[in-house]
């Protein structure tokens, strides 16, 4: 495999990076929400752990029925079996990612990972 | 485990997220190097695939001796071996995130994932 991929995103509706990128230990998505809008469904999934990092603007997550304000600079562990859904504030979009890995498949990670 | 978990990432050098989200399958960590600044040591992985962010600023990567510059909104995925080592640009310092996954670790995802 390459040593590296490099891509650059300059914004939109949803970039995925697994293709994109060769992407072998995660899926992440670089999403944008208008201003009154939101994801049109609400989704569980069946082994994969979901970590949003919100980048930009407002809004709020429902995660099992409970309202979760989000913020820039808010990030969110969320369980493979919530069920989930994203909303843009009113009057804010929203900028976030979404990255989807493999619940329990990290390893040792950084110092005990590293080769140095 | 719980459904979820919350935190605010207000800046600051150095933000790791693992313990501080309980994730499992990824260790993420948010960096800010100022203007002029390096990470102070070449790297490398053993198992760990590592997908960095760029948010803000500019600067450069050298993997395995290729210079690759860098400015908001670029990704870079990175193998295990590669040898890395992240610089700020001169006059601006640069804002990334750096995720860390077990390569070929992710089975299916997105759509094959999801439950509806």
């Amino acid at each position: 495999m390459e040593n590296y991929t490099k891509a650059s995103v300059a914004g939109g509706a949803r970039t995925e990076l697994h293709e994109l990128l060769h992407l072998t230990g995660a899926e992440i998505s670089v999403n944008e929400l208008p201003a009154g809008a939101c994801v049109p469904f609400v989704h569980a999934h069946k082994q994969n752990e979901e970590i949003y990092a919100v980048l930009g603007g407002e809004g709020h997550a429902v995660l099992d029925g409970e309202t979760v304000p989000l913020k820039a600079g808010d990030w969110l562990r969320v369980s493979p079996a919530t069920k989930r859904q994203f909303f843009a504030a009113e009057k804010s979009g929203i900028r976030y990612l979404c990255i989807q890995v493999k619940e329990h498949s990290l390893g040792g990670y950084t110092a005990e990972d590293a080769i140095l």
